[in-house]
């Protein structure tokens, strides 16, 4: 499994990655923004004072972060976005510029002191390779946030009939007492679950249903 | 300017798009997508009835999707999602097969109808092309939706003193009585409306802020 600099290296090589924020009326917003810096498991970007996406972070710092690179894999970030300090700003926007030197085509000279530099600090991270077969998927956290349990599990209920096995489009279900899904490579599609004639599957993160 | 039907064709020639939502505790959520289908002013895709995305969007319709062409240019769709009907979703599975034949790989055989197709009928949607200098931008809107302006304008109060136009750094301010932002062409950094002197310059979608 890959560490958290990893997941994050992912991101910052595809660059023009897609952010999600929540608006002030509740509604999802999505734009492509660059990934700026990544270092010591920190993750860097700015944008500019002007902008809708600034006073939506300003007002609400949850953030997703998800990209996808040529090889198929992808990584997704759901974290809080925290804007750097008065103090910091120059230092950040200075060394963002020198890192990506096509920021100067864009802003140029001193218009460049318009953006603000936040960080992604903590948050979760999934991880999918879908270039493999059966596809592949990790889950992580960093700084405060807690990793996250996703998918199904076949409890003690189960009557070992194979039905599950049987259906799963990945075959990622090994016989047992009970059946067993191996979790790195489930879809999370639920064709089990509904399959299972004695309901002896659940959803690991039933809050969310 | 170009019309709904190519706007969404950019998504569906990206293919692999962004599709943002909102879960239950109020956090943006955010996934890799494919755009399925676009076809008389609608785009479709679909997921797995087990998966946080289904219901996600079975709790919030509201769905933001973007991505990032080859010739830089990136759209932005902010819309709301419909599940199709009862009656139309297995046509619809049938035809989404058809038309993406790798779907196959990853659902085999009768594991297909795990999934349900959702449409997007109506919806905001922004076009920004990067790859040209300087940048170029639109905004439309389709289905019920109403198209909204966003950015900067220059009130009469405007004293033509030219700080704006000197700022700028796509240089898309012309000289006049007042001073004219050309929209096309404007990043919305929001460095004129913050270099005014006299406050001239205001924000086209204020209740954002």
């Amino acid at each position: 499994m890959m560490g958290v600099q990893e997941y994050l290296e992912i991101l910052r090589n595809i660059r023009d990655c897609a952010f999600a924020t929540v608006d002030c009326t509740g509604a999802p917003a999505v734009r492509i923004i660059d990934v700026m810096l990544v270092e010591e498991g920190r993750l860097y970007f700015c944008t500019a004072r002007g902008k809708n996406f600034y006073a939506e972070l300003m007002a609400n710092p949850a953030v997703a972060v998800t990209g996808l690179n040529k090889e198929w894999q992808t990584v997704r970030l759901m974290g809080r976005a925290e804007r750097l300090a008065d103090g910091e700003q120059k230092a950040m926007i200075d060394r963002i510029f020198q890192e990506n030197p096509s920021m100067e085509g864009v802003y140029p000279g001193e218009a460049r002191y318009i953006l603000e530099a936040f960080v992604i600090a903590e948050g979760r991270l999934e991880f999918f390779d879908l270039g493999k077969s059966p596809i592949c998927r990790e889950s992580s956290s960093f700084g405060r946030a807690e990793r996250e349990e996703k998918g199904f599990r076949i409890t003690e209920d189960c009557i070992g009939c194979g039905t599950c096995a049987a259906v799963c489009p990945q075959q990622c279900i090994a016989e047992g007492e009970p059946y067993k899904i191996a979790a790195a490579h489930c879809l999370h599609c639920g064709l089990c679950f509904e399959s299972c004639p004695v309901e002896a599957i659940e959803r690991l993160d039933s809050e969310a249903h």
